[in-house]
């Protein structure tokens, strides 16, 4: 019998006694939720009056196992990084899972642990879940699908419009680091690095700007599917303003830019998972680079360029040669699966 | 040009400019949220002070078509339904997709129109989403997470310690109507019926219950995996009392019972998305009942049974022959990817 279940049975996902069974070894076990171990139907919390922001995303990133994350901390990360750039403050999370049947339980058993420990340290309590099997073929392993609420800090007030003439750009850390780790941890390369993915939780790093800057702070956003390049072209595009950005202080690692060069990557479209570029007015620049570079997650952090008085939406990036290269958003995929 | 977006490619996951393309011809299109309309991180929403009940659900339901609804709609009812049996008013929902490369456009294009009519239907709205894309093979065509949030009507008052003896159990309607229509859909029989899924929104046939008969109403859950048996079993279980059901006051179409007798489905165990259980309080049992029976999605209500004054947490079943047979949580799984 134990043996078994060690692999994962179309009935663990059937809703019967497999399925109870595999909740305590998996859910209860791992999040330590009041509202989670009562199974029922929907969590349950209490929250204060206030603005609320809501977002979700699915993962679907292979391989599942990569040098720095797993996609348990992965979807954490990326739930709480879409609330910290909107201004909120995580509060709950929810986690739905669909396994592939036969997929080791051990495994999952990591994933579990490790996205307990990320919404732990971000201090977001994981309320409701989900957990659906498929038959063997109809999924790669497991795709894994978060929620997250928080309530909006206080003194956020973030905008496209207020996006002005003036403001400075600042990137929080080198780009490229997720999109590298993964790359060579899909081939069989013979290519020995320490690269890893970015893969972090930024809502510390990021809601102490808000006491910081206050509003100040003009628009904030995580640097994931697209990159830099794309994140700036959307940006630029809803407050109708051009960006000069200079190619000389973009943060990429030596061994990140190697890996591009090798594959081809164009640094600024590829998908980071714990980086995040924030637009703010100049006066409070400095002052909130040198809080990000105080910090772990933001010591590389550099203000990369600035936002022009014309109005036409475009990107342009100063390269390191003197020239000017228009900046336009990702056109096919780089890399599918990323996150 | 045309022909080639007709079919979902990868890059319509990547991030960039036909990810945008995507998003407006489908989230856009069909979803129509002042939140959604911004395309940033988060939606944000406003909320009074108040208990919330916040949960999720993937859907992996094959095939994503069938007589009564399809997998669009069936993820907005199923998260609609957990928040109404916890005694919440639906507010916001997320709509996370995972699409396999090749899928056809248009079927996704009425799938989301599908899913944004439910919404409406239900007066919650969809605030954030998601939209990946996994190569061909990596997936079965469609998989939807949705979550939702809402706000604790303010005379519910559930908890299985309220489940007391002399309550009586009441059934909203027929069993396994939606397994027998997802049955017949996959197989190539020549079996004609009018056998539809029962899929539907709960929260307006719910949620007036509390208006109603407010805390006499203990224990809501609606039956799907696992079906009306395991669902008793979990409350008798949790409640430690032993309930006692009657066979012949279980409400089953005539054409579902014939599928069921040719598949040798129990009922019982049948997946349903539009039905409920509702345990409550004797005295205001009638009351509750002919407010069910009034309604178009409760006109098949039955009271099939009581809770007893012994605490053994059994659930029995008077059969039709008059004999007693002891209900078990279900064991494996009677029909895979059923939702």
């Amino acid at each position: 019998m134990k043996e078994r279940e060690e692999k994962i049975l179309l009935a663990h996902g059937a809703g019967g006694e497999l399925s109870r069974k595999i909740l305590h070894r998996l859910v209860l076990r791992y999040f330590h939720s009041p509202s989670l171990a009562l199974l029922s139907d929907s969590g349950l919390l209490s929250l204060q009056e206030g603005m609320l922001a809501y977002t979700t995303d699915s993962y679907v990133i292979n391989p599942i196992f990569f040098p720095g994350g797993d996609i348990g901390k992965l979807s954490i990360c990326g739930t709480i990084n879409d609330l910290a750039v909107s201004g909120a403050i995580p509060k709950a999370l929810t986690f739905a899972c669909i396994v592939e049947e036969g997929m080791d339980i051990g495994d999952l058993e990591k994933i579990f642990a490790s996205a307990a420990k990320e919404a732990e340290l971000a201090k977001a309590e994981i309320v409701a879940g989900d957990f659906k099997v498929v038959e063997k073929g109809a999924a790669d392993s497991l795709f894994i699908t978060t929620s997250g609420i928080g309530l909006l800090h206080p003194l956020a007030s973030l905008g496209y419009r207020k996006i002005s003439s003036g403001d400075l750009i600042i990137l929080t850390g080198t780009l490229g680091d997720h999109s590298a780790a993964i790359t060579l941890s899909r081939g069989n390369f013979s290519i020995r690095t320490e690269i890893k993915s970015d893969c972090a939780s930024l809502s510390l790093l990021l809601l102490p700007c808000f006491d910081l800057c206050g509003s100040s702070i003009h628009s904030m956003r995580d640097l994931t599917r697209g990159g830099l390049a794309t994140t700036l072209c959307e940006l630029s595009d809803s407050s109708e303003r051009t960006f000069l950005i200079e190619e000389e202080d973009i943060p990429i690692k030596k061994s990140v830019a190697t890996i591009c060069d090798l594959f081809g990557y164009d640094p600024l479209y590829l998908a980071n998972e714990g980086k995040a570029v924030i637009i703010c007015d100049s006066n409070d620049a400095s002052s909130l680079l040198s809080f990000l570079q105080s910090q772990p997650l933001g010591k590389d952090a550099r203000i990369i360029g600035r936002v022009l008085s014309d109005k036409e939406s475009r990107v342009v990036m100063r390269t390191k040669s003197g020239g000017k290269r228009l900046i336009e958003m990702l056109q096919g995929d780089q890399l599918p699966r990323i996150c």
